[in-house]
């Protein structure tokens, strides 16, 4: 537990009315969306300007207390939680939309914007900011940036780094460091702002972002396609795409969710198929007609059942069903496990056989869906973790699962990040040297170790695990 | 002069066919595109294999010898040149093209392939890596990674980061390391593969990439448009983009090459202009067909003077006449300053505005081309180094216009990175803070400053600069 004595300088930095310490506060901040790891903080503070996110970070350091940084915190990897008790700085109240540039396509944010607030923002002036996470209605631009976040349109339009043109990071210490500028070309010296991208809240806290836009895509169009199989679903995705059609999103979904769409698919093609693509092309009208036509074409060729959404009303309702897939799974049983590798695409169909032969050997239920265009599979297994002999099988399988996919070219995470969650694969999933360098910036930019620490790799750190821990789970 | 001993050591490291000791063949390597700066190494080593690449760089460390990693030697801001003598470790034998894999859209390759063979190698299976820095022809891929290249395409396409999915990379003390991976999601720690793309050799030599590929457009489209002014071709610009379309290129000429337009325009249009924009389009051919509308009609309103190119034979007329900027200004003069700025859209007006008054005030000629939808410009100021009182009013009036881009939120540089040619203004153009953490990953990852020494920063080397001084410029 922390001096009262920190938690009062807190409240001078910050303010009474954003400092919070009382029980249950402290247990609303103890958790992710991962809900798999609870401790609570010893202290939550939200900062509403940079000057005071520099002095909370500068007490902290001098005073060795662990600081975990935190948006929204739907994240899903355990990253958000402060496992070694200390400081919650919490980023929602650094909320402005500073501007909105049409001329020169960019953004400046901070960090504690909602994603969905920012793109209703751009939609007023025909912009958008591509990626997509399914947490949009929740998740925090900061959050966004250094969970590195994906989504369905990354297929297209590429990973939050691609959209990244400049940070404002304040460091362990205090220092608030400005990195890049407002142009999509810029070669002046190392790409820091990349560096702190993805970087989970270990290496600063963002406190300003600054973001290339695109114009909005005027029009779109849904197609849907179900298969027999899994290996000529992503026979098609493949010819789609060496067809020089890139959709916006090509999204995969099992039998196990098909229930969300009857009334939406007829029921026979439902009952025979094993897999439902959901293919959306986006533009110009007269692009998305083009597209719309080839990709169809491509479809006919390996499956008869396709169809073309009439509007966006109709397919706004198939992207619901796909939407639904986590949630629905989830209502299946008492715990579901969900993973989130990523595959070359040449090899998803065998990432599938053999996943489902690890289910079957262990005996787990497992359903698929994910962003198949760029081979980023979350495939869930469900399970029971009160039944322990179950819950273990279940884990066996996952474990497998992300084995296959390494032995396959893939890597451990595609969107998620590594948290608590993925430690433990940690080091059969990168180069020990590259293990090494991220060791030897960490310990460069936050020697002491305060920053969200015990994410990323199982570290001694130099911060003892808090003796003062609330675990509401039990 | 490096011990001769240490010489012959890399002729048994390397075979004595890989190594050049020779003055003539060190003259070879003592320069690079720019011609302002020449220091000859002591030797020049052409390593065939990343074993290789490793033994000299340990051999290298364990003498605290500098080594400067060099490719095509085709960059322009003195990157490659080895000012303090030692080892030149040329990557231009490790020249393989190990896969062109279609079906995940991905590509293996060693450093010393040539950006166009790479591309050649490519088209034939529809297949391309958008940028297309003017160096393409002898410019190598460790090169185009080390400088995160940019040109015409990535106002559409993006840089080159933007393609980068795995390194390999060797690091001082000869450790090699694999960063990244085959899919383009891909979350599994720091981004680290960013952090060598760019980094100008100073952190690592680049000895095998990994990058993202698109299928290749199916069609193109060149659109050529005259102005009476430097700031309705910039609305121009802007309009185009507000209006959704985001064309492959949007290049900008001013009335300086206006020459290589004669027989290609008619002659009353170039008299009575002053800038010329080339756009291409491209993707489907029905995509082509609706945004050469779209970019015509928005041309229609700010000029009477429009041509859509027929076929790609006059387009390429046209690029031809685009290109030559570079080669037609260069022969106007005896000496060109050739700058690589990057201004906010919003801002191309104003920023070619005050760079003219800068080279009016100064009374030098100045001339205008570049990458105009990205606002990266290459302004030319010719002067001659011959006439000290005229060379040192065109360096003046350089100076002014960087701080005029960095007044007007503008970068350094845009492509060409910071080399030789912009220490002098790095202080300025970044964040103390910045500079700071720089310095501290170099000293992480080359403590013996021994890779590419007195580059990106004027530092106080370790290593003492080599007595050994061959100048071929006197």
């Amino acid at each position: 537990m922390i001096d009262s004595n920190i938690i009062d300088r807190l409240r001078r930095i910050a303010g009474n009315e954003n400092v919070l310490a009382a029980r249950e506060d402290l247990l609303a901040y103890s958790y992710d969306a991962t809900n798999t790891w609870k401790h609570a903080p010893d202290v939550v503070v939200l900062p509403v300007n940079v000057a005071q996110v520099s002095e909370i970070l500068r007490l902290a350091s001098e005073n060795r207390v662990p600081v975990t940084p935190r948006g929204g915190g739907t994240n899903v990897s355990g990253g958000s939680v402060p496992i070694k008790g200390g400081i919650v700085l919490c980023t929602t109240r650094l909320d402005r939309i500073i501007e909105i540039n049409r001329a020169n396509l960019h953004a400046v944010v901070e960090p504690g914007v909602v994603l969905q607030d920012f793109n209703t923002a751009l939609a007023r002036q025909g912009l958008f900011f591509p990626p997509d996470p399914q947490s949009f209605a929740g998740c925090t631009m900061g959050g966004v940036v250094a969970e590195n976040s994906g989504g369905p349109s990354c297929l297209k339009y590429g990973v939050t780094r691609q959209y990244v043109l400049g940070l404002e990071v304040v460091l362990a210490d205090g220092t608030v460091v400005k990195l890049g500028g407002l142009t999509p070309k810029n070669r002046t010296g190392y790409e820091l702002a990349m560096l702190f991208t993805g970087s989970e809240g270990t290496l600063g806290v963002i406190s300003r972002i600054i973001l290339r836009l695109l114009p909005a895509p005027k029009a779109s169009r849904t197609i849907v396609a179900a298969f027999d199989d899994v290996a000529t679903a992503g026979e098609t995705v493949s010819s789609i795409i060496a067809g020089s059609v890139l959709p916006s999103k090509v999204e995969f979904v099992d039998n196990w969710t098909f229930e969300k769409f009857r009334g939406l698919l007829p029921d026979e093609t439902l009952d025979s198929s094993q897999v439902i693509l959901l293919i959306q092309v986006d533009g110009l009208p007269e692009t998305v007609e083009a597209e719309t036509q080839l990709v169809e074409a491509t479809c006919q060729q390996n499956t008869p059942w396709i169809k073309v959404a009439v509007d966006s009303t109709e397919a706004e309702r198939y992207w619901q069903a796909r939407r639904a897939h986590f949630s629905d799974i989830s209502s299946r049983a008492h715990t579901i496990v969900n993973e989130d590798v990523s595959v070359p695409r040449d090899k998803i169909a065998e990432f599938i056989r053999l996943s489902q032969e690890s289910a079957r050997r262990h005996d787990v239920p497992i359903s698929f869906a994910g962003h198949v265009g760029d081979g980023n599979f979350h495939p869930v297994v469900l399970t029971d973790n009160r039944d322990r002999e179950h819950y273990q099988r279940a884990l066996m399988c996952v474990d497998e699962i992300i084995e296959t996919a390494l032995s396959l070219g893939g890597v451990l995470s595609g969107e998620h990040g590594i948290g608590l969650e993925k430690q433990r694969f940690l080091k059969k999933a990168l180069d020990p040297a590259a293990i090494n360098i991220m060791k030897k910036i960490k310990d460069v930019l936050d020697p002491l170790h305060i920053l969200n620490p015990g994410k990323i790799w199982e570290e001694d750190s130099k911060i003892p695990l808090n003796p003062f821990r609330v675990n509401p789970s039990g």
